[in-house]
């Protein structure tokens, strides 16, 4: 069922710092910040030969990762995302073994414009997991 | 410098029931558990098709994820390992821009047999990263 592993996700509380450590640090291709508000994070893809690293800064009081920042201050890794080719296929398979789709089961439009959802972590050995369909 | 994300490491407190959430409920391709006792770790490999997931079990006391269960017993993100053409040299870049590399700074043989180094996370906005020259 699983693809493709579309980005892993850090959440980061300064963009400019992170954007100067996978750019010039480590000289990886880093795209320009996106601001997306409907998601409540600015991103930045760091562009990798077999996929793609997420950094994400919260954006507005709402962000779905203050609350993972306050935790971790620092900044961290913060979630996989893998690829599948039927995202309610794959939700019914997941809840059918007993695992939890975060929020009310129904995809979302995620980041890229594309059905997701996220499962809990919980179910999943302690990692916050989002399947995207592409 | 950055080339492909070979793997993206996660520590589990439990491996055979880590397998059965990776191969039974989310249908991935997932290798034999192998016993690396001189990395303190017994590692299975999720394969995707365009990297890899490393789920790792402490083997033994000093087992250098030992520490991370403590803090998170659930288990979770442990870190993400890069490709790098030449590891010394990926070093030594490293370390003029004032970033710290964990232990006495030497590439160690990995569990892949190839030279490793591991990143400290706090100038690397808060993720572990390991290096490893392919």
């Amino acid at each position: 069922m699983l693809g493709r592993l579309n980005h892993v996700a850090l959440a980061v509380p300064d963009l400019a710092a992170a954007v100067r450590i996978y750019r010039d640090t480590l000289g990886a291709d880093v795209s320009e910040p996106q601001r997306l508000p409907e998601h409540g994070v600015s991103v930045v893809f760091v562009r990798l030969p077999n996929t793609k690293v997420e950094l994400l800064e919260p954006l507005g009081p709402s962000s779905p990762i203050a609350a993972f920042l306050e935790r971790s201050p620092a900044g961290g890794m913060h979630h996989m995302c893998y690829e599948v080719a039927d995202i309610r296929a794959a939700r019914d398979r997941l809840t059918s073994a007993g695992a939890r789709v975060l929020g009310d089961g129904e995809p979302k439009t995620g980041a890229h414009g594309r059905p997701v959802l996220f499962l809990h972590p919980k179910d999943f050995a302690g990692t916050l997991i989002e399947l995207e369909e592409v």
